[in-house]
This record gives structure tokens, sequence and C-alpha cells, in this order.
């Protein structure tokens, strides 16, 4: 559905993506869609596994793995339909950038160096000292307080605050409304028993290619940093405390939060809802299950589950044991009575309430 | 406590209403106030099972149910006193529109079609392309990327971002901070094993009549639309990913998520805090309980609750079982002591961690 | 790190604190930082449990307890090094007010108040009726609606947005995001079986010294007000409903939330990423644990844990039990049949799914 910013021949595609093109390489792709809803102008793709769905497309050309059928369409054969038809999009569709320079609505100040092919959208505020690289859009009404610095083609969208010091490498892609370097919750009891709070001077670091969701916080750390390492990729509403280190290529998916100081290794995944008390470290390519709530730590490599948290199968086990436990509860009374621990069916009534 | 912007007689009122007024019609009401609150000159009102509270309130005029005693105040008579009271607030208190026009420093792209009688407020940003409905309002630093289009009579508040291509029907009303059309979380593996972002090239579309809470997330699809259906309904800090459809009227309580593709059938209520993985069906008036976490789909008219979710019915006797769990351990050993199936109390200790 | 704004001597900054410093009071402190970091021109400490890290750090100068080997290190001397440090850093670094003055980019209403000594950034909005109180700072691209009062010494971050009507004490510290006064979530049903708007035409007061957190949301009364008492200090993401009342020095983390009329009561705890039900009371002194789902009240002092809640002691056996539940199945398989209430292994297979 979306038209093509550039409508591209199939065979320069193909060329562009490394692939190999059957059938009609003149093909002139004017858009890319979904299968269900293609039209004859756009290309789509199929996983291996939904090929079956191919017959009924209307999609004019197609991206897919060698050797499926596809009616005698224009197909670009890939090793991975998934990832080319990704490339494909990128191709194709405008991304999120705006031309070059500094709109007349923005705020920007006099102290701030900001490269001449990146854009400033109106109401947009750059603040003292700040650096922003090439390429870079910040769209309307983002706030980069003092001393920021934004590397290379990175967008920060509309209602987005990187608070002083934030510092961003390249690439890094901020959706609306994300909150870097707000305070972390720090507060000590003064001698009258009140909190006082604990100032939060840190900062926070977002290594290249990271990308953080819609309305996500991460705080600055109390001394020292937060750091979100390179390619990390965090989704919406989701709150990274201070003096977290998120290890590189991390998933963290909506709506978790990462307690105070939280360690998470590489390529670790913690899926939607999840959380974890402060302190703990989160493996390697450790797997935390949706909803999960951390109270320790989790290996290299582990699966966990649950609330609090249980390795994968032994949470498994819990949960279907669970549903079963009322009935497992009648039959130990019966078990009882049979025995004569549970002399009659009058007071086990009341007896069971432990 | 709230001024009428405008006070009425309550006999216009109750004319207004479509009800019957007793006793003195012309009641000149200034204001609306909970009954512990109002004063002489306020109107207030009751649902059926409160009336006891009528007694020691001050309001001078009330709205409730045929036959109860208000000790002679001037009252409209009801079938639904909390429907007529709410319908009398919005007659009584101004809402959150502005005057019509565009502010001074209000950033309007010369290419956008902002209707005469809509109201854009100052560090509101309205981009190229964007269309803007009659008595609409955009308040200050809300911001419309390119191409977004909004029906009649909306209300976008402060901080509000939506991203290009969004469409709004009309009356729907965002909260502060709600973002509208922020990049779906989707993710491919590359052939160095990093993760590399799938385009999200689809839209947003909010029909008429649908309300989103403060702070609120709802992402765009990656191809084709997320849907959110008329009169839905949605509290705050809710996250709805991208591709989901979430069905008319439907509500949505405060801190819920819903995954990818997730379908909401409609009047399904999803209450607070509650989860679903995604590609997982709701059904119609579907009820999902506070803190559920949804792993598989939900027929229609179901009621489930817990992590991982249960039948209600079966939900409830598991926790009240799992408080009593304890104690049915301590019985269960007893029993095997008693059948030789646990020669001692010494091992015992070491054996019940099974 | 941070470097101080105004450098000190050690002995006037042990002076203002009200300790005693050791050694070279003439030290001048350039800056502060961790043990881990500090460097020879940093001031740094150590709590009571910690000073076993005091031999390998870089620090110039510390704070640490009467009695502590420093090795001869310049030392100011407390009976609560972290307070006593919290306060060193406030001393020391600067904060985030800015110049006093109304900033040319900013967009204040003729008919607004604002102190000589506040500052207005960039982009913020300062609405009709508005008082903005002596030394408070509002931060570029900020929001206040109609008639919004702020007291002394605010610090309002970027993004805020505080609907009309709302009002603030002194010292209050919103940071990025934060939404005040959003409309509470309350419809009623249609005669057509549609939800009803419930005008929200209440307020949100926050008292003296209350923070709040990137991102949280705290939403409007329908009728009254939302108040958050003095020193109050909720974290970020936190959802707040309408009609809550949260008591002094009551402390929320993040992504918790609160249903509509809750009562939490002055020196309570709410854990992380918690929920509590509507019209709920959270005693005086309460703990409620991370990820608890409060379906009743909590007494004063009490502790609860889990979803649904259970005291603290109960909850710890019960999820200790759950673990220890699918051998406990197994075990009551084998009594079963040791008593012949379960013929065989056959039949056992479908008679356990009770």
């Amino acid at each position: 559905m979306p038209a093509a910013a550039d409508p591209v021949r199939l065979k320069d595609l193909a060329a562009e993506l490394g692939c190999d093109v059957e059938g009609d390489g003149e093909f002139l792709v004017l858009g890319v869609a979904g299968l269900e809803t293609a039209s004859g102008s756009e290309l789509s793709f199929a996983r291996d596994g939904l090929v079956d769905r191919l017959a009924a497309t209307g999609a004019g050309a197609l991206i897919v793995s060698h050797g499926v059928d596809v009616g005698g369409r224009p197909v670009i054969r890939s090793s991975n339909p998934q990832l080319d038809f990704a490339r494909a999009m990128r191709r194709l569709v405008p991304g999120s950038s705006l031309p070059a320079g500094i709109s007349d609505g923005a705020h920007v100040s006099p102290d701030a160096e900001v490269d001449a092919s990146a854009a400033v959208a109106p109401g947009a505020v750059v603040g003292d000292g700040c650096r922003v690289g090439p390429r870079t859009t910040i769209h309307g009404n983002a706030t980069l307080y003092a001393g920021v610095e934004v590397g290379a083609d990175c967008v920060i969208h509309s209602g987005v605050v990187l608070r002083e010091g934030t510092s961003l490498g390249d690439r890094v892609l901020l959706q609306p409304g994300v909150v870097i370097g707000g305070d972390g919750f720090g507060y000590v009891h003064a001698e009258d028993g009140r909190l006082e709070k604990v100032p939060q001077v840190g900062r926070v670091v977002l290594e290249d290619d990271v990308e953080v969701g819609a309305n996500s916080t991460v705080d600055r750390a109390t001394l020292g940093e937060t750091r979100i390492r390179r390619g990390a990729k965090i989704d919406n509403l989701v709150q990274v405390a201070h003096n977290c280190d998120v290890g590189e290529d991390v998933v963290i998916i909506a709506q978790s939060g990462l307690g105070g100081s939280t360690l998470v290794g590489r390529r670790a995944m913690i899926m939607a809802q999840a959380g974890s008390a402060g302190h703990l470290r989160i493996g390697e390519r450790a797997f935390v299950g949706a909803r999960a709530g951390l109270h320790r730590d989790v290996s290299d490599g582990a699966r966990v589950w649950g609330t609090p948290q249980l390795e994968e199968h032994r949470w498994h086990r819990a949960v279907a044991a669970l549903a079963r436990l009322p009935g497992a509860l009648r039959r130990l009374r019966a078990v009882e009575r049979k025995l004569g621990l549970r002399p009659s069916r009058r007071r086990d009534e009341g007896g069971e309430r432990e």
C-alpha cells in the first residue's frame, strides 16, 4: 500500500539485494504490501511457512525462497525472504528523515553545533553546547537539553526529551515521547524521617544502532552512566532505571522494567511486561518470559518465567499443576478420611483452611 | 465545585435531558459537585445504591430516581441518574475546546488544510498535507506529522504525537502525551546475527468516538493498518502493538498491553495491567481480568484471569487453593509417614524438595 | 565525574553539612564521583557496609563514618555518609534550574503571572490565568493549560503537561513527559448500550516536595480532587487514577498503578509494577511488594505480595510450595495407589485432570 518514493525495476532491486530475479526483470515496483492486500503493481513476500497463501495474492511481484512456485510472476529468489523484503521496504518507502536545515520555528542555541546536513523541525529545542551529527533528523517539539551529543543518521521523533549530557551514537532511533536522562529514583531518609533526594548527576549513553520505543524512559545514573549498548532494541513504555547496563543486541519488549543497576548480557531477550528487581545480572542470551518478575540473577542462556521466577520447565510444570490443585486438595482430603486422619466431613470443613 | 460556564434553570436542564422536574424549576444551577461537597447553588446526584447519603448533602438540587425522597429539594427525576448527571456536567462545565483559529505561535504547514472553525494552539505543529476538521482543537505542543487526517470535533491534547499518515475520525479524544503511529517493533536477524529493522510502513486508523488516555501508545502497522474501531475507550499508559484490530466499544484499562496482531472483538473489556501475547483473538464481550496474561485465544463472552490465563471459576479456585497449599503439603507428608512412604522426619527434610 | 559548578574547600563543605573535617581542610573539591571512578580532585563516599572498597579508590577526599580508616586522605566525618554525600552533591553539581526570565521562544499568555525570578524556556506554553512562583523553572516544550498554579522553586521538565486547574505546591519536581490532570477514565452506558463519557471536571493538587517520574500520569478527579500529599515520591510510568489520595511521604516505584479513588496512607511504600483495584485503602506505612495486585484493603503497617495479594509470610510459603507442587501431585498419586483409591496407572492418566 505505501507508494514507493522512487519506483524501481525488479532486476535493479534484486541486484541491490544480491539476489537473482526470475521472470520479467523489467517489472516496475510501485509499492510494497502484504500478501492479502497487494495489488498488481506491488511487491510482496512469503516466509517459507506461508507459501500456501501465494495462490490467492494479487501481488504483481514477490520475494520468496528458491523453488517456491509463484505461478509465473516475476520473482526475486532469496535465501531469507523476510530479511530481503525488509531491505526492499527500506529501499522503496521513504523513512522519517526530513530535508536538511534548521526550520524557522526551531529553537536552536547559537552555541549548538548542528551539522549542515542535519534537519531540525519546528518547535524542536536544541540547547547550549549540543552537537548534532550529519543527516540526523530532529522532529518537531523534540527537546535536547544542554550538552547533548547526537551522532550521524539518527532520528529523534517528536516529543522526545534528551536531558543534559545525554550521548547518542550513530543511527540511533528514538520513537515519539521517549525520555532519556530523567532523574533516577533515589532518596535517603533525613534526620526527621522525610525523604531527601539524592541528586542524579550521572548521564545516559545510547550506543550505535540503539532503538527505543514510544514513551519509554531511560534514567540517568546517580553517578557515572546508564548505558544501552550497540544494537539493543527497546519497545514502547519500557522503564530502564539508573545505572543499568544493557548489552549489545539485547531485546526488551513493551512495558517491561529494569530496576536500578541491572546488568543485561548481550543478546538477552526480555519479553513483554517483565520486570527485574535492582542489582541483578541477566545473562547473555538469557530469555525472560513475558510477565516474569525477577528477584535473582539469570544465568547465561537460561530461560525463566513467572513471578517469582522459575526455570522454564519447572514453571510450565508448576502452572499446569496449579490448575489441578483444587482437585488435588479434594483428593488429599479423601485420603485423609480413609486413613482416619480426618474423622468427619463436618470437621473437615473447618479444618481445611489450615 | 466547577462553576458552570453558563448557568441554567433546573427546568430547562430537565427539558434538555428529557426528564421531569419536581419542586422549584426556577432553581438556577451554578455548578456541579459530588454529594459530600456540593453547596446550595450546585447540582449533585445519587445512584440508586447511595440514596442514604442524600440526607447529609448540602446540594441545592439533585438528579435521582423516581420515588427517592429528597427532602423537598428541587429535583430532576431520571431513570438513569448517573447518565443524566454526566450529560448535565457536559452541558454545564466547559470542555477543553479552544476558540477557533490558528495561534501565532503554532507551526502550521502552508500545505495543510485546517478548517476555519478549528483551533490550533501555540507550539502545535501541523505538517504538510494534514487535514483538520471543523471544531477540532489541537492543544499546545501537540505534533501532527505529514499527511495526518483529523475529523470534526476532535480534541488533541498537548504533547500528543500523530505520526505520518495517521487517520482520526470524528469526536476522537486524545489525552496528553498519546503517541499514535510510532514504529511497530519488528526486526529480523541479518546474516551476522544482528537485528535489522523491518520498516514499519503501515498506518493507524482511529475511528469515530475513540478515546485514548494519557501517554498511551498505538503503533503503526508493519504493512496495512492498526485500527481502533468506533467508540473504543483506552485508558492511560496502554500499549497497542502493530497490526492490532480493536473492536467497537472495547474498553482497555490502564497499563494493559496488546501484542502484535491481536484482534479484540466488540464490547470486550480488558482490565488494568493485563497483557496478551501476539496473534491472539479476544472474543466479543469477553472479559479479561486485571493483571491477566493471555497466551491463547479468549472465546466470545468468556471471562478469564491469571497468568497464564484460566477461566474465571477455575482461577478463583486455583488462587484459593494456592493459599492453602503449604498446609496441604504438610498434610501430605503426614499421610506419607502414616503409610510408611516417608520413613523418618530426618530424611523428610531432605526429601521434601522433591 | 560531574564538575562542580563552584568548587569548594573541604572545610567549608564540612561546615555547611555540620560535620567535622579531618586532614587537609584546604582540599579543593572539583567534583563528585563513585568510589570506583573518582579521581584525585574529586569527593566520594562509602556507606558503612562498603568501607572495604576504600582501599582501591582514587578519590581525593571522602565522606565516611567516624573511625573508618581512610589512609590519611582528607575526610568529612559523618553519622550518615549517604545523606551528607547527597547534600554535598546538591551543593556542588548544578541542578536543572535555568536563569530567570521568559525566553523569546516561550508562549506565555499576557494574562499569566510569572514571577520575575522564574524561568520559562523556549517552546514552553503558559496559558491564561496561570501563576508561576519564584525561582521556578519551566523547561522547553512543557505546557501549562489555563489556570494552572505553580509554587516556588519547582522544576517542570520538558514535555510535561499540566492540564487546566492543576495546582502545584513548592519544590515540586516533575520529570520529562509527566501528565498531570488528564481526564479520569469514566463512562456510563447510554440507552443504546454505547459508552458515554462522564466529564471529568475535578482537578489535581500536588503538594509541596512532591516528585513525579518521567512519563507518569496523574488523572484529574471526576468531581473534586486527586491529591498527592507533601513529600510523596512517584517513579516513572506510574498511573494514578482519578480521585486518588496519596499520603505524605508515600513512595511508588516504577510502572505501578492505582485504580480510581485509592487512598494511600502516609509513608506507605508501593514497589514496582504493582497495582490496586479501585476504591481500596492502603494503610499507613504499609508495604506492597513488587508486582502485587491488590483487590482488597491493606492494613496499616501490613506487608503484602502477590496477585491476588497475600500477607508476606503466607505469600513466601505459597510460592515456595508452588515450586514443589508438581512433585507433590506425583506423591499424592502414589499415596492413592497404595490406598487403592487409584486402581491402575492406565486410568490414572485420564483421572489426574480432575
